[in-house]
């Protein structure tokens, strides 16, 4: 029945567009091609030819699942353009390609699909990468969340865009980069040594928080907002003046404590952070009180977190915070002298407690 | 209740198996790493370091989505790694580097996880390329086809693995491939010139007449299996041998009759396909005939379409038949000096129809 309905629909996508034959090439054309335009990916072979001078590249793969696909802030098109190009600066490589593949659960409206491909644009021309290759599969309606009936009203109700609708089809993206590795970068989450500084380049959590606050409909705060962001231009200056930072992560799934944890383990040394250094907005910090979780561990879209020697430290901070990106970079701990792979956090009330990687995660679907 | 029921599960993928945390580190490390062991995918790194000395390169990424994901032949890794090899092959790319990116839902077995995984890894190591950085995500159980009944009677169920199973927990991937272009070849599905004969490398419509038969049930035949397999080693000699080939295709979704029309929309000319030099096995055909489909528009895995000038043509098929995966090799069609944009099919009755673009397609999540 809910086929039959949907059949004749043109404002929805359907599993014939995923076909590879008239409609893939319609929609294609006329709802991708345009928004990320460019010569390559005109041409739509089978794959695309690039040119890279440089020998020494990153490749880094990211599926996004994140439901809901709009939340404040940004949605799914915009954050996996910046989560794919952030994994590639994170490695010291200038990203400069991109392919995306969509796999679209049939009945996903055509005008969410492109606002999405919109998202995806802007934040590629302000990465500077190009999305040169691309594939398109469409899949059988599921009834996540909501049963048959919840289903059936949203497939047939069209409610206005924007804002959360449990049972609706969903869709999936990958984007996958490929990046140029500066010459005499080496930066690798195996190189913190005893005396480096942590630093992270501005608030935790926010990501996290906006989602959980948008699908959860908690109305926690109407200032949460997603920090997905592309981070290249804000590291770049940074190698390009100290070549010899150590390491770099973007703390996204699992927050800071799984990055910083990450570094401490693969590093072999143990870091000791400051609670009361680290930068938290107060409308997440609040959210996440009421909610009984912790900022170290909620994810983040636009942060990086950086390892370098002390003495580095003053010109790291004025490189970054002379960026929008990094207004409110700051050192939020040290690598000590201690048995390795442990992270320790220094707590306000004067104590000290251990950081762990979380076991599962607090929030399913947050990227 | 299927949550609670499901969560204690050591054999089956959890929503925490992809939180990025302590979980989804142990299955990567305990099902993943071992089967496709390399030291760059061993480094972890959110992106992999990647050294390629060619600065002509090809890309291309496609997203997995057949269902079921066992079938005769092969299964979904098997396939994600050969199609995206064969992507870059058709672009005359020798593959080196591929990503892997898992959608989960949650529920899958993980026994079934390695089975796929070990696909991955053999065909890798049967096309030379290695997998070099991946990213693993479990979304909420859907409950595509079954209602709510099938799927919580499948999900406690843990029936005996390899046959297809209606409402069972799915499993998408996405390889991405870099591939490095051979110096001196330019293929292009634009390069088409009148004169130039048409030539597949074996019989049609095995891989989607296996699928429909699982997926049916149908029981049309047992022979009917996937021809999925990697082609560089098949496409390689013949390039070397003759870098002007004109243009390459693997007829994939939409079939022979889907290459073939885009190569000759794409190039401005007209091509004639001869109906009786069409290779097609007995068991397809006869499949074929029961349910009402034409084997032009059957999707392959394992098969590509050359365009070359008449004058190479001996030579090429001389190389194409000296391989396994070439035996079958033979010319079905010519481009013709006719108006552009058109394929005609001599009829094995004497007359001539028109060969058109499916629509839609014929059977979805073929790949």
């Amino acid at each position: 029945m809910m086929m039959s309905d949907g059949a004749g629909r043109k404002d929805v996508v359907l599993l014939a567009h995923g076909g590879g034959g008239l409609m893939t090439r319609k929609l294609i054309e006329e709802v991708i091609l345009g928004e990320l335009e460019n010569p390559i990916l005109k041409r739509m072979d089978d794959a695309a030819c690039i040119s890279i001078a440089e020998t020494e590249l990153a490749m880094t793969t990211d599926s996004y699942v994140i439901d809901p696909v709009f939340f404040p802030g940004g949605d799914i098109g915009y954050l996996a353009v910046c989560g794919t190009v952030n994994d590639l600066a994170m490695q010291g490589a200038e990203p400069r390609f991109l392919s995306l593949a969509l796999i679209i659960e049939e009945g996903f409206r055509i005008d969410d699909l492109k606002r999405i491909i919109g998202s995806v644009g802007k934040a590629a021309r302000s990465s500077g990468v190009s999305i040169v290759t691309g594939d398109t599969k469409v899949i059988e309606r599921s009834r996540r969340y909501g049963g048959p009936d919840a289903a059936l009203s949203a497939m047939a109700g069209g409610q206005a865009g924007g804002e959360w609708r449990a049972g609706e089809p969903g869709i999936f993206l990958n984007t996958t980069g490929i990046g140029a590795r500066l010459a005499g970068v080496d930066v690798s989450v195996t190189n913190a040594k005893p005396g480096d500084v942590i630093i992270i380049t501005g608030t935790m959590g926010d990501h996290g928080m906006a989602i959980m606050n948008t699908r959860e409909g908690l109305k926690l705060s109407s200032d949460l907002a997603s920090d997905v962001q592309p981070l290249w231009s804000l590291i770049k200056p940074v190698l390009d003046a100290v070549p010899d930072i150590h390491c770099m992560r973007d703390p996204t799934r699992g927050g800071v404590a799984a990055a910083v944890c990450d570094i401490a383990r693969s590093s072999g040394v143990c870091i000791r952070l400051s609670e009361k250094s680290l930068p938290v907005k107060p409308e997440v910090l609040g959210s996440c009180s009421i909610l009984g979780l912790d900022p170290l561990n909620v994810a983040n879209e636009g942060k990086a977190i950086l390892v370098c020697a002390e003495k580095d430290l003053v010109v790291v901070l004025e490189i970054l915070r002379a960026h929008p990106a990094g207004r409110e970079s700051c050192a939020i701990g040290k690598v000590i002298d201690a048995p390795g792979g442990m992270v320790l956090l220094e707590t306000t009330a004067g104590g000290e407690r251990i950081v762990d990687v979380p076991t599962g995660e607090d929030l399913p679907r947050i990227c």
